[in-house]
C-alpha cells in the first residue's frame, strides 16, 4: 500500500513508499484513508523544530479523514463503511490531559495519515459529520477542535462578540462557531481582500490591522465600547499587548499558538485590573470533538478550504502553508 | 394621573382610580409607563393566591415598559428619552439572591406598573432592546429573563437540543433563545396548530402530547435517541416523570414553575443513574438580563404576542390569561 | 484459587468454588485480591432486584483491594507490588459517562472481586492510598467515591454547611470529606449513640431525627438561620420534603440513592422559590477517584468500619447490611 | 473629630486635622473607626502613582474597621454596636464589576479610613468576623480578598497544592486559606527565617528561592512532579516564568499584582502546551467577602499582623511598608 515517510529533516526527505497492510488488533479499526489537511504542526514535524522529539523515519500528517474497512471483534463504536476522521490526541478520551496521553500524539510520535490503509484505537477515530466530503472531514481534528475549544471554554454565547486575530485555518473555524452560537465575530487581516471573504462568511466587522497597528482600541469600540468577550489569540508575542486592550473587563484571552514567536510581553496592569482570563489551550478530547461533530451538524457549517491538493504533491502543500499566504485550510485529497 | 389598583382580591376588585404624580428621589427615575404585560403571578396575586403576603390597595401587575422623564440627582445609568422596561425582582443585582432583597418584587409586595408614571431605583430598570415598541419590551422582564436563565444555567449552545412544554409566554421565549444559540428544539403542545405555528417559529420538531402521553421516549428518539440536553419545566406534576425519561445522561430539567399542580412525583432511579440536574430557578438578576437584551438585539429575536389590549381592558386580559388558550404573551398598550 | 459465586438468586446460593488462574492481556493487570467491602448493590445483586441484568453464575461484589501480582506488556500505570483498588464503573476514565460504557461495572455485569486472583484493565483500577491496609483501602469504589463526588460537584469548601442523612457509609464518608475541606458537618440519626459516634468524628452538629420528625427547620436553625448548602440525600423518598426544608437558597440537594423507596413527592414550590439544585449522581469517573485519593493521603482521613468478615463469612456479612444497623461500612478480608 | 488627610503627594503631606462629625444618610451607616491596615495601594496613593485618579486633599487608606454608632433610617443589614469592617470597592455587590463601580473605591477616589467617624452605604460595610479584635478584623478588606478569590477561583480544596510567592500580607492569608480548605501549600521567600514562621503558620514546604533562583522545577518535585494547582503570583515580572515551571497542567496562576515591575515577559509555549490559566484578579464582590468571613469564624483563622502602629504614627507605618521586610499586615490601632 502506498504511503508517504520522511526519512530524514527537511521537505527534501518526504519519500513515497509502499508499505504492507495492516490488520487490526481486537479493539482496532481498519481505515482507508481518503483524505488529509495540514496544520503548522505537521510542517513543524517536517522541518525537525517539532516541541516534541520523534523516530525517523515516519509517516507524516495528523489529520486525516477516511471510510472504515474493518473492526476488530472487540470494537463497538464502528461498523465497516462508516465514514470518520483520525483523532489527534489518540488517547484524550475525555476530562484531563493525562501525563501519560501527553506524546500519544498522531503524525507523530505516533504514525501520521499519509497512507492508504492505517489501523487505529476505535477511541482515536471519531465520526465524520454526515453531509461532509472526506476532503471536509479531513480539516477538523486538530484545527477546528482548537476554535471549538476556545470558544466552549469561554462560553461563549448569543449577544457576546469574539475576536479573530487573521484568516488561517482556526480563526475561521472560530468565526463560524461564533456565529453558530449567535456571537458576534471582528475579524483582523493584513488585507482588506480576507476581510471581505471572512464578511461574506459572517464576520459582522473586519479590520485592518497593517493599516491600524493601535487595533485593540477600535476593536473595542466595534464591540459596542465594552471589549469583547473572547480574543482567540493565535499569534502571541506581536498582538498580546493589544488583544489585553480590545478585551473586556472579566473577559477571556485563549492563547492557542506561539506563531509570532515563542515569548510575549504581557503587560500585568491591565491584566489584573480588567481581570482579564489568559487560557493556554491546545486542542481537546474526544467527548468535546463530539459535541463539535453535533454542533457542525445541526448548524450546517461547510469548512473554509484554501485549496486542495492531490496525494503526490504534499511538499507543494508544505511550501504553500509555509508562505503564509491561504486563506482557510490546505487539504490533500488521496483520490488525486 | 391613572392608575389601576386592586382594592380586595378578586377580578371584581380592580379599580381605575388617579393618583398623585411622583417624584424621583436622588438615585431614583421617573419613567411614563407606556406599556405592560401578564404573567401567572399577577393572575395569583388578585385571586389572592400569590405565595407571597401583599398589603391591599396594591397597583397591580409586574411587567412594564415606558420612557423616562426624569432622573434623581445621582443617577448615573439613564436620562430623559431612554426608552426602560422594569426589572421584577428590584433589588436583584447579580450573584445569589439575598434574603433582605427577596420580597422585594415590583407588582406585589411593591407598587406594580399599572400607572402612567412611576419612580423606581435606576437599579430597578433595565434599557428595553434598541427596536422594540414599549408593547413588545414589556414582555421581558419574567417571562424572557426566566427561559434566558434556564438556558444560561444549563448553557445551552450550537449541537444541543432543548425540550419546551407547551407554547406559553415562557416556552416561547425558552424557543427563540435556543434558537439564537444555535440549539435544537422540540415543542410539546396539546394542538397541532399551535405545534404548526411554533414550528414557523423555529422549533426542530412538535409533538401533541395529547396524541402522545409516554412522550418521553418520542422525545429521546426525536433528539437523536440519547436524550435532550435541557427540558424547560414550565408544568411539574403531570410531566415531571416523562421529562425525566426525555433527558439525557448528565442532562438537566429547568423546573420553572407548578402550573399542574404543587406537587410531583420524582422517579428517584432515573434521577440517580441517568445523573440528571433539576434545577429550581425563579427569574434572575440584572445582570443578566443586561446579558439577555444583549443577545435579542444581536440575534434579532422579536417577542410573540398573542393579544394586546387597552389599559382599560385590565380584566378581559386576566380573564384570558386564565383561561390558557393564549400562544406567547398577553400585553397591555397603555395608549389605548 | 478459590472464589464465590452466585449460581443463582438468593443469599442461600452463595457457593465456594475453585476458579482457574487469569493471566493478563496485553493492558491488562493481575491482581491478588486481599479485601473487599460490601454496598446496598451487591446485596440486590445477591436478591435478583438489582437494576441492571446480570448472567448467572457470577463473582460478586464490586469493592475490592490487593496488590499487582503481573503487568501485562503495554501496561504502564502499574507495576507489580502496587497496591490497588478496584474501580467500580470499569471503564469510565474521565468527563461524561458514555452510553456504551454504562454496563460495565466490576460485581455484575463483569466479574466481582471475591476471587484470590483476578485482571483488570489497567484503567480498571486505582492506587490504593499510601498508608491504607487492604481492608481500609476496599471500602472506596463506590461509598467514598459517591461521597466525593457529592462534594466535589457542589464545591463544598471551608465556611459552608453540609446535611447527612444517616450514619451509612457514604454519610460518614461525605461527613469526613466535608470536614477535610473546611466546611461544617450537620449529621441526622434516629440512635443518639450513633448521634454521638459521629460527633467523635467530627460532625459539628447531630440531630435525632426519630425524636424531630419535622427536622428541616432545626437543622437551617443549626446552620445559622440560612440553611445548609447541600443534602447528602442517601434515603429519598421519605426525606426529601425535609431536606428540602434545610437547604438554603440555592442549595444543593445530592440525589444518591433510593433506600427510602423509588418515588419521592417533590414540593414544586420550595424547589422554584429557593432554586435548589436537585442533582441525581451515581459514583464518579477515574480522574475524580484519583483526585480523591490525594484528598485521603493529604488529610489523613480512616475509613469507618463497622466490622470486618472473614472470606468465608460473605453470608453473615450480607445479613448485617440487610439488617442496617451498622455504622460505616462492613469489609471482608481475604487473609481470616 | 480626628482625621488624617493627604493634602499634597509624598509621606511628607499626611496631616492631622479636625473633621465636623458626619450625618448618615437613609440607606447610610455611621462607623466610629477604631482600626486600620495599610496595603501597598495605599503607600501609591500616598506617592502620587496610583493607577486611579484623585483628588487632594483626601483621607487616606482603605482598609479599616470599627463599631455601628447609628444607622440611617431605610437600613436592613446593621444596628448600633455591631463590629463592621469596610468594603474597599464599595459598589461590587456580586456579579461582574460594572464600568460605573470601577472607580468607587475608599482610600481613594473615595475618602479612606484615617478618621474617626464616618459615613458609609451599608453594602459598603461588612460584618466582622466574630472573634476579631478591630485591628485584626482591619486587615480583611483587601488583602485576605484578594487571597480568598484566588483561592475559590481555582476552587482549591483539599488535596490540592498551592504556591505562594513571599511572606507578604496577600501570600500569608493565601497560605492560611489554603490550609482551612484542605489544601498543602508551599512558601518561597528568601529569607530562612521567614520560611520557618510560614511553616509554624501551616507551610508544608519552604524553599528560599535566593538559594534556588530556578525554584520552578523544586515546587514540581515537592508537589509530587506533576506541578501545583495554583500559584498566587504577587510579584510578576520577575516570576512568571518560574510560576509557568511551577504549575501543573491544566493549573492556574493567579496573577494579583505587579510588585516585579509592570511587563512580564510570558513564555507562550508552556502556557498552551501546560494549558495554563493566567487570571488576572483584584479583590472581589461583597458576596465573595461574606463568604470569607464565614470561612474565617468556621475555620478560626487569625491574621497575621507584623506590626500595629498608633493613629499618630501612619508615618512610620507606611515607611516600614515601603522597606518591605514585614511578616504579614502592618496594621494601625486607632485607640493607641
Amino acid at each position: 500500500m502506498r504511503a508517504i515517510q520522511l526519512s530524514a529533516f527537511g521537505l527534501d526527505h518526504l519519500e513515497s513508499i509502499d508499505l504492507p497492510t495492516p490488520r487490526p488488533g481486537p479493539k482496532e479499526v481498519l481505515v482507508r484513508m481518503e483524505a488529509a489537511s495540514l496544520n503548522f504542526r505537521d510542517r513543524m514535524l517536517v522541518d525537525g523544530q517539532l516541541y516534541r522529539g520523534v523516530r525517523l523515519p515516519i509517516v507524516p500528517v495528523s489529520d486525516g479523514a477516511g471510510t472504515v474497512q474493518e473492526v476488530g471483534e472487540a470494537v463497538t463504536r464502528f461498523k465497516p463503511g462508516d465514514r470518520v476522521t483520525t483523532f489527534y490526541k489518540s488517547r484524550w478520551i475525555a476530562g484531563a490531559m493525562r501525563p501519560e496521553w501527553e506524546g500519544a500524539e498522531i503524525g507523530g510520535p505516533e504514525p501520521g495519515v499519509m497512507r492508504e490503509l492505517a489501523c487505529f484505537d476505535e477511541y482515536s477515530l471519531a465520526r465524520a459529520p454526515a453531509r461532509f466530503s472526506a476532503v471536509q472531514a479531513a480539516t477538523l481534528p486538530i484545527a477546528a477542535l482548537t476554535a471549538w475549544q476556545a470558544l466552549e471554554m469561554a462560553r461563549v454565547t448569543s449577544g457576546q462578540t469574539v475576536l479573530l486575530l487573521g484568516t488561517g485555518g482556526v480563526s475561521l473555524f472560530a468565526l463560524q462557531f461564533a456565529r453558530l452560537r449567535g456571537a458576534r465575530a471582528i475579524v483582523l487581516s493584513s488585507s482588506d481582500d480576507k476581510l471581505e471573504r471572512a464578511t461574506a462568511l459572517g464576520a459582522n466587522v473586519g479590520i485592518n490591522y497593517a493599516k491600524h497597528p493601535q487595533w485593540g482600541a477600535l476593536v473595542r469600540e466595534a464591540s459596542g465600547g465594552a471589549g469583547v468577550d473572547l480574543v482567540v489569540e493565535t499569534i502571541g508575542a506581536a498582538t498580546l499587548a493589544q488583544s489585553l486592550e480590545a478585551v473586556r473587563m472579566h473577559g477571556v484571552v485563549a492563547v492557542l499558538g506561539w506563531l509570532g514567536g515563542s515569548e510575549a510581553t504581557l503587560p500585568l496592569t491591565p491584566m489584573v485590573l480588567k481581570r482579564v482570563r489568559l487560557q493556554g489551550l491546545s486542542v481537546a478530547s474526544l467527548e468535546a470533538h463530539e459535541r463539535m461533530v453535533a454542533a457542525i451538524e445541526a448548524g450546517g457549517l461547510e469548512p473554509v478550504i484554501d485549496h486542495v491538493y492531490g496525494f503526490g504533491q504534499l511538499r507543494e502543500a508544505f511550501e504553500q502553508l509555509g508562505a503564509g499566504r491561504h486563506f482557510g485550510k490546505l487539504a490533500i485529497d488521496f483520490t488525486r
